[in-house]
């Protein structure tokens, strides 16, 4: 089975390479009657989109969606909706030079021993620019979320070593890291500068807050809450792990630290991130994701060729030098796909 | 869509809960004419069952396996196996103080909002005895495996806090830890013994490297090879997190850190763990879970009863003070069950 | 993707062979709360078991079947039901003289070209005796659809060429053939009685009648209720068409014929059999498929062996001289698994 | 779980509306390296499109398909292609009359039921013209399938109740009706000419005949080759009925006479039409479809508005008296799509 669909009750497909002619998403199993505009999609595209800061990518691609199916007068018929931003600054040219050479840290390399082609033009289908169709698609989600008094929020806490030390949400969208503290947001941009200014880049962490979403959320044995963000999140690119809750520090922990003992007015802590035994308690869900440097980076770097030869490669061009703020909103959508899937999967179970 | 399958090309769908008739397996989708025996799987089971040292539950399950269908002299055929162990050893009325309240860090409570109604023999299906099932039928993955030169080994870095140190594979199922450093294996041995004295337990790290594995396997974008890994590890019950490679620590590199620079034999650093893109690169694959402490101890806890009422509770009986070892099976029979799929499916994309 | 499993929200998984250890299979997606019993499960399979009249084979399995998990306390836990027969009567000594022949009409040909291997004890994975997992879990579907009020009825229209001339639902159950014409049935029993004797066999066509479903289900353009209801019933080993309201006799009709007018108190007439658009009109759904003489006979024909030899077979042994009877309570279990999985279904998109 | 998507391991999934901005069709699990032109797949578009003869109808969509992802220089890259037909001859304003009302044969009132809101633009997603995914994405499949030596031919059989007496292929793509015998085909012709003037429209009968097919196609228990065929036609709009072989003759048959028979030399007849026991013989594979006569019609006919008030409606504009050969390319690229998803599900149980 091939691997461009994701969600079960509330399908998404997506489809599009970096340069060719669009990239986009077709929606299965929005709730007929939502009410949604190509503007609301929009917004979400916009925090996706390059060129929002110094640090980030300036190509210019306007990301404009276009709605061209499953919408009647403004309300969703319960047919797919398609959505579609077409390439329109894709300067395949750019890459002519590097069109034989694997660069460090890309799917060059594993495209080709994949599919035993490979569109060179940009990253091709593994260029980030695919993960348009999962935030278009995610605030088609989002807005059935919302109807449902569920957010969902996410934010750089590490970037470049530097760790946030405080959560104020009301800084997130006002500093180009997407951080929570504004002034670890500061030290963060002070760092990736000198960085980029030598040609690197930095990784990070972002962390994700869901809000309001009822108990019961999720679907054992295999299609546990967090097995399947664990599945959304892995499938971003730049995403290395994903640690729920307490995470990684569980293994420090006693049982009697851990558990989440209850009162009568719920849980008095919430180690578990929200999900126990892989369905939602009613609790704050919280997960953090590893986010690897951005691969392009200008330093020179050993590789080798497609026929084998070794050469030094710097990859020149329009790349982030931290990723954390523009990956903030995918992870957020691919949340959103989730929770709205699984809210439709329960209503089924119940029907 | 309910979640009691896994897979794609190769599918398993399991049964069973704690204190039912019995748990189990469908496995479908294997490669015909595959010699496989019952003793072969129930080799794997035996690794998983509980009583294997003083650290681990003393329920005496035999465990045995039966195959029922799918198997004509000794061979695959290619129709579904049915492999399941009966419950002998099913002890429901030592469940009848607590049937009432929710034991802290299980899921009594979680299933309790999703389904209305709630098993509380045991676990019920929130058993980690329903992984029963995944070993077995991670056995028959693995034989597959083997054939195509493929290892899976699994084993615990951290519990208790302590870490090892070093990495030898031939101490792994030679402790009670099933760690990979013998040394701290003997510490990990004395600390939880405290604990155990103490009525607590303990968390821990299990790591895992694939070996032999051929690069291009993963179906990007959605089920590329460490989304799919993922999946199959937070559906493992006491699994918190999972990081692949570099992991978590790739907030605090640079991009010439990170990045695998190639040369004519091959990847320089592994990094990544033997996936970018989503796909395989024919390094070694390696990933860590973060497992949470035992949630059943007998150290008195805060909790409430179905009706609300605050209460203390003790959870006795038969527990492990850590999962570690008992989920160091687990994890290799989920990747092992990930890994088949994966070839069976690039097997289809290329065919 | 392998193909023992059916059905997305309600979902369905068989497994076994005629002469392995047990049928059976695992229903994932059962409403938790519903009260069934193997009892009520029982009364289906005993519809389908063999022996119940001269023209049906006697082979004499009790076909018991047992609930071995996802219920507690008589009633559905939400999880995953088991339900299994285990095989007693198995004689695959019996099939020894023609373990390397092809029977005309039976699988053992296309069986052992697709998978390389083949289980010549009775008709293996191919034997009518897998249909027993899916009546089982019919069974507990049509549990579900009685409480939407919901009925399924299927019963023989034709057999042997004989037609049925009237329609009296309260003789199908009391003639050996399942047929809804008193008369009819006596012809088709005196003609069939005559064939067997001869050492041959007859197909039929059975009908099927759906009522008190609600308008709205079905899941266009691929998953339309007719399209679905085809799958399932083309799965039926003996089937060999289907057709819905007029049917084939469209081919001779005008639109103005055809077409079902409606007036304020609803459709004048359903040549549509009650799905148009591949979505249920709230008429009744009406439908009929094509059975195919059984296939072992024992008059001799011309067949080859596994190794190309020319030479005549005859199948001796337990056989059906007319499955229709037989057959109807397969076709009415297959029903209720797609109306019950599109329920849920549709439950999911409107959620 | 929605319905937009079709297949397994070759997986398409189409959106757009007969009114809305296009329709298309992703086409996900193409093999890698395939040369593919939007020629070659034009070619089909252009045997379903409109306006091709007297009996079909007059919209002069152009039809036209751009590929926007999945191709680069000639070649399938492997990741999804994007087929889409931009709409351009849209004329909503021509169904102002007719929004509130029910038009008989037409799904309106079940959208309506289902969605409980419905694009009364032409037929919505309901419209035929969405089968122009099917055949885009179809003629990929039909591709790779020319590259195993396989061919589908589809032809009329049957329409206005004149039944072609001899198979001629020279002659199906040189008469409108796509019928297989000229004389009958010139027959049709003036009895549809003459309901057309009658403002009435006529169904019929399409074969379909594939060739070169591997034996050991099909996926039992469930997804057997004739069961996905099946659940392939009955997807499409117009389709009430399918039979396989000797079809709903085998009624009047018996086992001696309806039992392929084999020789040295393979089958002696072939009355399974090409698939016994879910999979493929290696004998042609033979199929009919019942097409319904169009809903379209001018003749004045009873219906209700949306309120229930009954009315008369006369349904002008743009439609075909009869719909059979518009449906031949239809029936050839769904069993296009379904044989290729075989073949690749072949390919990853063997593997």
């Amino acid at each position: 089975m091939p691997g461009s669909s994701f969600g079960h009750s509330f399908r998404i497909t997506t489809f599009g390479e970096s340069h060719g002619g669009a990239v986009g998403v077709v929606v299965d199993g929005v709730t007929p009657g939502l009410e949604i505009s190509s503007e609301e999609i929009q917004l979400q595209l916009d925090r996706r989109k390059p060129g929002q800061s110094f640090i980030t990518t300036p190509r210019s691609e306007p990301d404009t969606v276009s709605i061209l199916s499953g919408i009647f007068e403004g309300k969703a018929t319960g047919t797919p909706m398609m959505l579609i931003l077409y390439n329109s600054d894709a300067e395949p040219s750019a890459y002519n030079a590097i069109r034989d050479l694997f660069r460090p840290g890309h799917a060059d390399y594993t495209y080709l021993r994949k599919y035993g082609i490979r569109d060179w033009r940009g990253s091709g289908r593994a260029s980030g620019r695919e993960t348009s169709g999962r935030v278009a698609a995610g605030a088609v989600a989002r807005k059935l979320l919302q109807r449902r008094g569920v957010s969902v929020l996410a934010y750089t806490v590490k970037a470049g070593g530097i760790a946030c030390q405080q959560f104020d949400a009301s800084v997130i969208e006002h500093n180009p890291l997407r951080a929570c503290d504004p002034l670890a947001a500061q030290q963060m941009l002070e760092y990736i500068t000198r960085l980029k200014e030598d040609n690197d880049s930095v990784g990070g962490i972002v962390e994700c807050r869901i809000n309001g979403l009822e108990a019961g959320l999720g679907e054992p044995v295999f299609d546990k809450l967090d097995a399947e963000i664990a599945h959304a999140m892995l499938s971003v690119g730049s995403v290395k792990g994903i640690e729920f809750g307490a995470g990684f520090k569980v293994a420090d922990m006693t049982g009697s630290q851990h558990n989440d003992q209850m009162g009568s007015a719920g849980f008095l802590t919430n180690n578990a991130g929200g999900i126990i035994g892989g369905i939602s308690t009613g609790e704050e869900i919280v997960f953090r994701v590893a986010v690897k440097p951005t691969s392009s980076i200008a330093k020179p770097q050993r590789t080798v060729s497609v026929s084998g030869e070794e050469t030094v490669i710097s990859t020149e061009g329009r790349h982030d030098a931290c990723i954390c703020p523009r990956i903030v909103p995918v992870v957020e959508a691919m949340a959103c796909l989730v929770l709205e899937d699984h809210y439709k999967r329960q209503a089924a179970l119940l029907a």
